[in-house]
């Protein structure tokens, strides 16, 4: 069975680790578009249309940070699913990272809202602290749609601590979460090995999370942490290894490579360059 | 210092512990709204609007749980907006159920889209697994604006024990999310004793949910998990007790309330009867 999960597998073997964050505010805008009349919607899709056309021969994915397009307002939805939208039809594989995590009847309405109609992505990421059934209602969407999901399982902020590294029975909170990603995942395996519900691990602490990865051999990973956030070409090259389980996201050293240095219509140029020397700084290691 | 507790806390004094959910589906309007002609953010509004102006007098607040509203893409939530819209225009209290939680910049990012804006509520609800990163972020709302927060510390669905009451230091997790919520609260504590930053906690235990509330005084609780999902009048009474520490929340028991009794455009009486039946049913136990 081919899974969205051996498809996001299979555009990492071919074009490499890196996920492209899009996540825009205005301050991220080159001077051209700031000035540009027009609505927010459409200077949010033009951004994001420029960087994924500079990037998506670099990239394997990419990931929409919801929360900067909830900040404009109904606006900032249009542009959101302006974007998605092109994405689907340019066939690149979209992240929706929503974070939601609810009780079933809304996660009904999530996966309804984030699975099909107008902000449709392939995945989406989930929150885990309901438990099972705040992600047993996208099922039925990873069946029938071939759609996919990555649960928050140890993230890359420093307070992450505070709950996800609680022991319990001598392991880390963290730790079970993984082993319930693992749980709910395992009747969605596709060819390449890995199941349509990954995880997401922050690139904060790599030899750890590499030991988390060997013990569960099926979850592909979401990888958020790079650059801005202090990870290393080296630690994301650790994680993924050989088998190139998981995407690397940056945003910000992609999305505003231009700043100070293209400000024009052009500006996307700096992207492509910062989205191959991203790859190149995680494949000169494997 | 009079801050959003406070004002909840009087709504409650005042007008009762019921909290009404706006969860709208298409399958819970009305026959003749549902035959009517007009864009869905309309329909949405049109709906809720009947149902506040039914409701208000016997309930503390609104709450929207927005997934509803993302199930119909940008129309749903140009209606949620017109919502939210609407209860600050009539001096309405307004819970935006958006379980959030994300890194600081993204925070940053929620807290302008929900404190600010076309999506702007008065308290919204956040989900504590990646720690104090993903709430101090609003704490400048909270100060400067007013705001308030729900704090996700044990939920009403059957799942929540997959986490939730995982044991730390012979305490369940829920008590450790209950302790970081006081923690982030102490700061923002109002003249009647609530802390800006209160927790939500379902209906499914009152015993145990009574102990973490002797234990944290200074917590204002979001009580979801009466009717449709099996919490009673007393159960709630007990929670709230004769300080009347909380809101209940219950959506489907009031807002379906009409389904088969009234398809007309006078089915919010049956809102109206549905709230003062609820309420009476809680406050007869105190």
């Amino acid at each position: 069975m081919n899974i969205i999960m051996d498809q996001l597998h299979n555009a990492v073997l071919k074009k490499g680790p890196v996920c492209v964050g899009l996540d825009p505010k205005e301050a991220f805008f080159p001077e051209y578009l700031r000035k540009k009349d027009g609505a927010t919607s459409e200077k949010l899709f033009e951004f994001n249309k420029k960087i994924i056309d500079a990037t998506f021969e670099d990239c394997a994915c990419f990931k929409l940070q919801i929360a900067c397009y909830e900040a404009f307002g109904v606006e900032g939805m249009i542009g959101y699913s302006k974007t998605v939208q092109y994405l689907k039809q340019n066939k690149l594989l979209s992240i929706g990272d929503i974070k939601r995590g609810d009780i079933a009847s809304s996660a009904e309405m999530y996966a309804k809202g984030h699975f099909d109609g107008d902000f449709q992505v392939d995945i989406i990421t989930i929150n885990p602290y309901m438990g099972e059934d705040a992600v047993s209602p996208y099922y039925k969407y990873i069946k029938e749609r071939n759609k996919g999901l990555f649960i928050l399982i140890r993230t890359s902020n420093s307070s992450s601590t505070e709950l996800q590294e609680l022991i319990v029975d001598d392991e880390p909170v963290f730790l079970k979460t993984a082993k319930l990603t693992e749980k709910w995942g395992k009747d969605f395996i596709g060819e390449n090995g890995f199941s349509a519900i990954g995880g997401v691990i922050g690139l904060t602490y790599p030899e750890e999370m590499r030991a988390i990865k060997d013990e569960l051999p099926n979850m592909f990973f979401l990888i958020p942490g790079y650059g801005a956030q202090g990870g290393t070409g080296r630690d994301a090259a650790l994680i993924i290894g050989q088998e190139r389980c998981g995407v690397v996201n940056s945003s910000r050293k992609i999305i505003c490579a231009h700043k100070g240095i293209n400000e024009t219509e052009s500006f996307s140029e700096c992207a492509f360059e910062a989205a191959r020397k991203m790859k190149e700084d995680i494949l000169k290691w494997l």
